[in-house]
């Protein structure tokens, strides 16, 4: 077929689809260690964009495995209540990782209030190479106490809550201090991974993920932030909720 | 907490973790129908943000109900193999949709060639409000001999075979013909779904949702097609296929 040679990233998917494995076995163990080993906790209610933007570009990283942790090995549910995923490895089994990142959902608020998830956050960050979050994962970051006097972001609405765990909040897409870089809503998580992507590797290499998966963003409206979004916009957004997939 | 009054449509979501479930009751069955029916089949070596894009956008349309199919209900490795995600219901127990969308990936090849799923696929089509497609998800609808002479998009990569299914291959990121909406690479699907959120109800409705999850993207680089990509970067994308998760 002409699509298989045309695709070179797809080249070896070409044959006939695998028997159904068992679930429980799919993904990475908690205990392997790749060249590039990225880390990414999973919890009920995460918002499931959060986590395959950065994870759909740091995955083609050179060398790179990426690990999806919970605190139980299991199935867990996402923000939007359709996509049923299973979490292959504890992140108690994880003692070292060079990427940490953190996403945002619906159960951000427990996950702030967890202090054993909380104390290894604060543990595995003393030695990663950068630790990142998506979204409302910053309150996570925050709530472990490792924005402190920084400036940081995250979804705008949680500006509020971000500056209570004493961090500068800053409407801005990615914001890095250090090896800690924070993102703003949901989406922005892809914006981040890019960044990210060039600084654990190298700008042409980065660029060439962004081309492979083709982001070249053209949103047909431009209310995506606060400072963009009319007050119908705001209005609406506020309405939405009511009824949203969080709600049901 | 601040954060859980500052974030409206996660309102709902303050209360503790829920107890572990079971994963094969999670997710939408297959025979529900909802106020907008969406449909997207899943299958082995599927690429994680095409799905996940649009349905981070569409299952905040008021009334949606997103649900995830395959050939058979049981678990589905993603493209780049580390997300374990179980398929909760099988395609032949859909009998009609508002919204099909295709999405692609590593075994788009066999898809292409399954003709009881074109069948299906085809049969679905007729009475869909929208049909439509990211990536090389487009390929299935031209096998499916929904494309002929229509203009369409899929990824770069894929350009070519889309032509050898009588469409006009055209380089942009979404592409209406009527009801058949096709849209390029990968992360395009974020772009479409905001289209295609806009027609299901109203710009307002599109951009509030545009809102929520952020979407005012901020690429780091400006090498998100071909056209704009460097030739060092179109080199670098050939090299980085050779240890793609696709290939591991």
């Amino acid at each position: 077929m002409a699509a298989a040679t045309a695709l070179p990233l797809a080249a070896a998917a070409t044959a006939a689809p695998a028997p159904q494995p068992d679930i429980r076995t799919l993904g990475s163990s908690g205990k392997e260690e790749a060249a590039m080993d990225i880390v990414i906790p999973l919890y009920d209610a995460y918002e499931p964009l959060d986590v395959v933007g950065p994870y759909e570009v740091l995955a083609y990283l050179p060398g790179a495995s990426v690990r999806f942790v919970g605190a139980e090995k299991g199935p867990v549910k996402d923000a939007l209540g359709s996509l049923p995923t299973y979490v292959p490895a504890t992140y108690s089994e994880v003692e070292h990782c060079d990427v940490l990142l953190i996403p945002g959902g619906g159960s951000v608020e427990a996950m702030v209030a967890d202090a054993d998830f909380l104390a290894w956050v604060r543990r595995i960050h003393r030695r990663t190479r950068f630790t990142t979050s998506v979204c409302t994962g910053s309150l996570v970051l925050g709530a472990a106490g490792l924005l402190k006097g920084l400036t940081a972001t995250t979804h705008w609405g949680g500006a509020e809550a971000l500056a209570s765990y004493g961090a500068v909040y800053t409407p801005q897409r990615t914001v890095r201090q250090g090896k800690v870089i924070t993102s703003a809503g949901v989406s922005s998580g892809i914006d981040m991974a890019l960044t990210l992507a060039a600084l654990l590797t190298d700008e042409v290499t980065a660029q060439a993920i962004q081309l492979w998966v083709e982001y070249d963003p053209q949103p047909p409206f431009d209310s995506g932030s606060l400072a963009k979004a009319s007050d119908a916009v705001q209005k609406r957004v506020f309405e939405l909720g009511k009824e949203s997939p969080h709600n049901r």
